[in-house]
């Protein structure tokens, strides 16, 4: 870590500092410029909060040299994690294609999507049951009975199923969960993370509207801290000033996060852009770009089909789109 | 509502989507312009999933006429509303000092800040016994004993208290507690804002990072629609591009929320900001913008002291602040 | 266009608003709510004022159902536009790699680059010889001189030149330059655009870094509407609160923009992300998610070549690269 | 300046980077910590090019320890520059009300808005002639004609008239102009910026939408470094995601920036907001957080007083407005 003291710094500030970063078991390398002296923090500084030291008076700026991240360092995990659901493996070569709707709707609806998406060359199930909405007056999910909709749509085809917790206390109905995907509004609900850091099972991690990258990793620390290593991460698209699309499909993060973690990386072109005409170009650069898999919204509602659209895909668009997600493959690896 | 449908639309299929709209009990007016037929929705459109309507193929954009949120709308609500902590009253022309250091640390410093901004003129008392840390390795807070140490602060002063509850399974604890803060990490997470619906407790409703004033006062209806009516909104910064300052205090947020509701809006410029020396002229430019109270962080503690400062302000600086804001006050009301 | 006026607007007011509207030539049609009324304007709606009407104090908002663009509404023209320069055409199918070095150094460097570009299947040469910099005291481009030296590198290769016009004052020492483009800092440079409308040579058009889609199409209509049709644009990232990119590549766009418009769009991923590594995957993104083309920095600078990289490629990773972007065409196609 | 080095570079490269900043005149300091180097530059690194020493692929990151202004910094100017205008001086406790219409529309209107202005306490008349438009289809200003009415108001008045100049080759028309005006959309027109240092005027410079507070002050230097020292920075609203409002009036930028330099800083509420209603609280913040003037749109045009409003005030709101700004500023000096 180094710290930037500003200019005009009296020597005796100095010293208090100084001794105060000592007594934290640093070594302490000090490089006096022109303007400014600049401090070397040599030693273990995950636990220095470099927002107090940032915040006195006499410090210019603080810059971390070694992330702050351990875990899912890709520093120190040089070789792409895999994660395996069953046969199904995500990582380092292996990809895969998540698709289903965005909400379970009936045992009918769930089964007939889930046939679909696996003929096309889905691997895993999506399907929310329980539903993050902004507003507390639209439909939140069938909870319980949409998860016992998702097991017999799995019992059917053999697919594991991937669904959204919203809560912790709801954990005990999700115990047979094949992944459990935690939203984009929830990447900072530490206590939901810091429990299922606690599990035995594959986390899907979205990243929120408005995070960073570090922010995004230090939330999969929390997880991996915790004991679970099998974290996925997610990006979903984040929150600009953006006037057609819902959000801002950010695909450089994918390049960007294999460089920094070992973590696959997948992308769900849906919830980026809202709509449905964009999905199969995003979803085709996102493959492109090396993302490890999609996770994309699969329908055959009547309302929607009879309108011809929506944020999802048609089971006959995924299926043509599919095609052409393992050719580009072909070519990106 | 508003729905716009796209150019050369069939007969067939715009009659399919009328015929929908009626079935939810809606009466449509149909304007046909030029280029585009218009659909005005005239009814109970709360329950419409506007999303999906947007999201139709034959659909090319549709506008919501009357506000998706009841409980906290002005239109319903003309008067101002004032939330009572004990003697202590925001909104309606009360203006509050909320003031206290960012975590509580021992009961000798949160006893000695309470007493200070007590004497600047502070009205409640503010401290972080559970604090949300991006990283895992951060101190997250001295959790229940650091509620207990608030406690016998408010013994010792009289000040009401003000503390974060991120996690709905410690509300046993809370139990006591005059306000609940929900952070901006959390103002999205639902099923915590329905929870805190069902208690008789002011609840502090900050503004996430990266949502609109729609989106805030959505979450305020989360708690309102469940039987809370008493929300205080509080304004601290969104996530923008800016390279100076951790957030952009939003400050045109106070009048623009003051039109859409009747709820109490406070502003918190140390979190804003994150730094010590923008808080006193934004703290000062709140009050001039119209906000009903402040919440400010206090500190005492020797390592800020030793460097002259930090996010938080001395109690001398808060005392010298709090009288310019009086005098502001004195000017805007 | 629809106009949403507020609750409880009076009759006379509304009245004085009606005849206002009318004596612009247009037709009312007017639809009264429960809460609001609604008038629909039918007629030539491109000269009303839109924000003026919206910031009348009887108006709730104002929506436009046509877009005010015309000269770029794919509404109005179907077809893809094929932009010719020379030989090469971009659009309607034709997709074209441009590329060469950030700025022109010496003859030496610009001519090698060419040759070297050439080679790998880039059919247009791009490099700066008029640089806009953040900074005064920073290197500016070599100018008039510059522009010589693209001159003799399009002679040693055949390849047409692509170049950045700043001040319209120097548009004759672009006499012959095969396309100028409009940097990002001024897109909404209006005078400028409008001169670059009455030349014959196609116009590279870089949408602004906070700029919406509407706003980078009534800026290429600025420059047909003054009667020159053959304007490209381009993709270059937009600002964001991103901490690991320079810039967010907003790769949506491309589909988008190919919903609203019949231009051709291209993507620059070297200035949307800054970091040579992140290159080629958001190369083969954009070509993936359906752009019309490629503006790719490559250089062969000793410095850079010293250190091993930069933001730009080595001709042999440019090479490499465009095999994989023709492979990806393929697919695509 | 302060390079980063990535983990395990080689000796050579190390040895080769160092060479070559050693070869621009620097000392280097070098600092091994236990996962990277660090190097100190220590010397004049104004012209050190920052982006492409972070480019290359052995560096981590780079961080300035000295900020690349000079002439607009106040390290090396701690008094407050106080520009003078006739008889009207800004900053350095000075405090200016600058307002007028929007654009300049008719001489009869022009000279009623100056007088109303002046007589509610305004020492500077605003108003535009030539008009930024995001549509080639929009009213673009009187243009000459525009700036003849303001002189004639300027003579009935005495007020010093400020106006914005969008195109280089029209300075001759405003050669008594007392304050051009350089608009957000020009901030980063470098030529025009460069012009501007050469001729013996206050030049009021807005932010851009996009840009942070270093371009803002970066785009100052160009015009001091080319010999014009009277700059005064206008912070006029940054894009975001906001929802209401047009633009987020980032008004802590008034205290940082009057940290970073001597420079006057002035906000403009009208722009920043788009809605009469927000201009005075905003107005009023701007005073608290202190700001060193106001730029305000002030109307009398008839389809606005007909419809009672728009981002405009009218001048008896001005007046009362004009008496609060006052009283605050009695508390803020």
């Amino acid at each position: 870590m180094i710290v930037v003291l500003k200019h005009g710094v009296t020597e005796e500030k100095k010293a208090q500092l100084i001794a105060w970063l000592q007594a934290l078991g640093l070594k302490i390398h000090i490089s006096d410029g022109e303007f400014q002296t600049v401090l070397g923090l040599i030693g273990d500084t995950s636990n220095v909060d470099m927002d107090l030291v940032e915040s006195l008076e006499i410090v210019d700026s603080v810059k971390r040299v070694t992330e702050p991240f351990k875990c899912c360092n890709r520093k120190f995990h040089p070789e792409d994690m895999v994660v395996e659901i069953g046969e199904v493996r995500i990582g380092g070569g292996n990809f895969v294609m998540i698709a289903g709707p965005c909400s379970v709707e009936s045992e009918e609806q769930i089964v007939e999507v889930a046939k679909a998406v696996k003929a096309a060359g889905a691997q895993l199930l999506r399907g929310g049951a329980f539903k993050p909405r902004t507003s507390p007056y639209d439909f939140a999910g069938l909870k319980a009975t949409g998860l016992e909709y998702l097991r017999i749509a799995r019992e059917e085809t053999g697919l594991p199923i991937v669904t959204e917790l919203m809560n912790i206390n709801d954990l005990p109905l999700f115990e047979d969960v094949d992944v459990i995907q935690v939203g984009a509004r929830n990447m900072q609900n530490f206590d939901l993370l810091r429990e299922l850091g606690r599990i035995d099972r594959p986390i899907l991690l979205k990243r929120g509207l408005a995070n960073t990258l570090k922010e995004l990793l230090m939330s999969a620390e929390y997880i991996m801290a915790s004991g679970n290593e099998r974290v996925i991460l997610c990006e979903r698209g984040i929150r600009t000033f953006s006037d057609y699309t819902r959000n801002t499909l950010d695909l450089a993060a994918v390049p960007m996060l294999h460089q920094l973690t070992h973590l696959p990386v997948i992308v769900d072109p849906s919830h980026a852009t809202g709509i449905a005409k964009l999905v199969p170009p995003m979803a085709m650069a996102a493959t492109a770009g090396g993302a490890d898999g999609l996770i994309i919204e699969v329908h055959n509602d009547p309302i929607h089909a009879l309108c011809d659209g929506a944020q999802s895909l048609r089971p006959e668009d995924f299926s043509a789109l599919a095609e052409k997600i393992r050719a580009i493959r072909g070519i990106v690896q």
